[in-house]
């Protein structure tokens, strides 16, 4: 175990000064003002012990791995009823790719591309009283950290510039595969992905995906075993937009990424890793991250093939 | 381990009599003649244990099956600089698609999908003397059988019927990455497709992705460890035409199909399994194969997520 | 000129009982109120002869055949700039796509399908301080008719359910290509799709395309000569969505259809023509005015080739 | 008349010295082989006045301006049904995209792109005995010209480079839509395109298309009236691929161009034009070509709108 600490500790310091040829996301302003030299890893492993080095305690926005949470309640909710709304196939697309919803008469090809999690969120408004208070209520239980927040000025920032996911919107509702008003289902969803937390919150948070046994303080599962394995499944076929491909050959675990340059990854019965580091590669993954995970599977043998 | 043979046991006949909404393929009309009752399944564990049921001993038409066996032995010969010529990704489009390869300049999606297997061929004619006796050499080798045999008149059934796939090859030749005649490509990718074994047999020849330690009895390894992890990756994510989500979503194995209705699948460092139905779904894999695999992961638990 | 007369009144007489395997569009809830019987045509020659057969002077809702009244306008006050914004090649896909967006970033084909015709929208409302009254003493001085009116009943009726239009502008949006509120462009959309005209109004108000010394009542031009042989060039390419093909072929005149079952086409030098009658094919376009306008082309050999 | 002479001298001119951003098509070898310099002008009334400036009598390759002339001889020998097999809409996509083709089930969008003028080959091949001596005796007849050949080494030089052409044959005969020997089609389509020809000898064959009582030297018509205005048609909507309303737009006649640098124009009961200017723009149509008709209709006034 302590092995961990010293393994990532290696990897950090190699990788530390490498050059960076990524970029900072810019077009949520809020997002370009973050310093593209932050760089934490934290891992915690099932039985809840922890290893950080870098910046693994700064909070940052976790955007698209928020993903992984507002599918996790839906299908708490909804049940397998849930994937009339939204596939489970790679997309081969762009993230914001139009073309396949057009294509798929309104169906998101899965739940980690926007379209996706924007059907997620319309299902999650025909469930919840208060979507945002439940939601952030639902994050805090099975993290067990009453600290979680959302960052209204990233949630604002993105719904004044959002037009690629208004459109989104707008167009699954042209198909009938929204429900509720597109305002509300938009503000959700906005706000979902403005979540703020640290490498150490997000190895936490994803334990019940690692862990077949993971009951929350209150004593409750979050999802049977198969269920979380059907996640788990979904995040490796789909969690890196058209690069998710590549993150399997290369990294071989479960995992999702965030344009704020988080990426979680998740070793079955073993850990949760997260890496944060702001700059993206082309394919709007963390390029540092997609490195340290790479370097770490091949030091640790921990792929799942 | 006995267990194996009942739990097989159990969800063959469970399964034996269910109605089989699918349909033979019979594009190539020596596939057309196969029954469609044909049913078996068969497990080899790293430990060379063997536990079949039904029709496992019958020799069927392997097709796409053989796009793992034509890519290990281009990614033993070739290496790393293999995936300049085929990506990883998955398709997101069905199996016999041009309009990927027109974005793409070229580079087929993965090697699991026809345009992807052709250029693998490619590069195997690029190192061998004598493509189809070297490569069933190959196959024999690591399966320690020397009963493998390519069916001629399924080869040259296809030959005559394969007008998309001569269109997909000519397509990819205008990109240049062809390098070889194109007739000769062709030839050599349809005898690969008209191997014939049995469900003992894939289930034998395919342990080397599931046991890391495996050797062929000349003692030499197949692929490094990692490679045979990035090879089980892409079966994973790309196994199954665009069906590769729902595959591991529902099975959550590593695995491969083939029009002639067989499936493989691997569970790291346990087993490789193999079914055999010849009525595929819609997507082109085969119906019963499908749920026996569901059923059979469910059973043993043994979903890698 | 009564020959026009009598050649009218025969081939309407021909079609009156024709079966009619068309739908009234019934998307816009107000357009399907409309009496699927309604059958009319008229004639207005340039020198202002008028021959009118059946329903000729019943208003009803001109929908995209204001998409040249429009564009007229923004021609006029924005000059050749115009084409940066829109483009004057056919679509090759139905009206509604939002593939070619995706692939021309934000440049819609050209000014006749919604995406072009919303962006010529928002170049009107950079031009104008009250949109909606400007364009219309626009439409009434041009065509020397004040009695042309918006139906408030149908504007509101698409705003309602217009969320394809949405999507379609807040995509625009994204790529930078709408300068002014998404809600204001709309606005004014359906609202200058939701003027009402008879026939004989609508083969009045074209005049302008089919005559080139036409001057408007206050003795100005509308459009230079040459911008008016162009604006009857994007209709012969572009009128008719991914029917365009067909009518230049069957009818071989520049022409406009619309949702609402009206069809004008334009003889330069000539005449404007008018039919009406609401049952639609498949591609959009009325059923009985494209075969009432080929048998009156061919009856007058008045086609342009 | 001697008008024309004067303005084509005149217009020939200002253009000569013009730097042209265009470059000359080298995929075929043979057609790199011309000197880009080259530059023709030649027009041919309905009475048969001919009037020439610069490089009119030499010869070149007239490449896709054959499409009009195999076009020609299928619709004479096959009429109307001829259109089950190929359409008449523009495609909205690059010439050689083989993406409509696949969502149209291997029906090419129209005669002008080469899908559908390999179809129209494939047409002629079912009806004629030896295709390519029968295709010149019938050019031969309509241009009253026995100097015409095919150019060997340039239809050679096609056969050896043309794996897209090969991809497209082969694809759609894998719907169908290929009746005959791919090989034979190929061979017919690429002597068809070989065809050289000097601008007067172009604008001399294409008469039939101007003139609506053109007989040939054996009195015979080609095309009745409406076919021939239906090929005008087809021309105005499809003739320069995905640049076709840009022509219609900015010249206003139909026509066609090849890669061999040579453009063709009909104004229907006036003239047929021809130009010469080997170097293309980006979408494959000649530079000076273009340039040329747009000044020659704007000082003439001879657009069809």
């Amino acid at each position: 175990m302590e092995n961990y600490q010293k393994i990532i500790n290696s990897i950090y310091s190699n990788l530390k000064n490498v050059t960076d040829t990524g970029k900072v996301a810019d077009y949520i302003p809020e997002l370009g003002n973050i310093s593209p030299d932050n760089f934490g890893v934290n891992i915690t492993t099932i039985d809840k012990k922890s290893f950080g080095v870098g910046d693994f305690n700064k909070k940052f926005s976790i955007q698209s791995i928020s993903k992984i949470l507002t599918l996790t309640l839906a299908y708490q909710l909804e049940g397998e009823t849930l994937w009339k709304r939204v596939d489970v196939e790679p997309s081969g697309n762009p993230f914001n790719s139009l073309l396949q919803l057009e294509a798929d008469l309104g169906i998101p090809r899965n739940p980690f591309i926007n379209a996706g999690a924007i059907v997620v969120c319309d299902v999650l408004i025909s469930h919840l009283q208060n979507p945002k208070d439940e939601f952030l209520a639902f994050c805090r239980e099975i993290s067990n950290n009453n600290e979680l927040k959302y960052n209204e000025k990233v949630a604002q920032s993105e719904k004044k510039t959002g037009y690629r996911n208004i459109a989104m919107c707008n167009f699954i509702k042209s198909f009938g595969n929204i429900k509720n008003d597109i305002e509300d289902v938009l503000d959700f969803y906005f706000y979902t992905c403005s979540l703020e937390m640290t490498c150490q919150e997000l190895s936490q948070i994803f334990l019940f995906l690692a862990n077949d046994d993971f009951i929350t303080q209150r004593g409750k599962r979050v999802l049977t075993m198969s269920q979380a394995k059907r996640i788990n499944a979904i995040l490796l076929t789909c969690g890196f937009y058209d690069e998710s491909g590549e993150f399997a050959f290369r990294v071989g675990l479960p995992g999702k990424s965030g344009v704020g340059g988080g990426i979680v990854a998740i070793h079955p019965d073993e850990f949760c890793i997260t890496v944060w580091s702001p700059k993206l590669n082309k394919k709007g993954n963390s390029y540092k991250g997609m490195l340290f995970l790479e370097q770490f599977t091949t030091a640790t043998a921990s792929s799942i093939f």
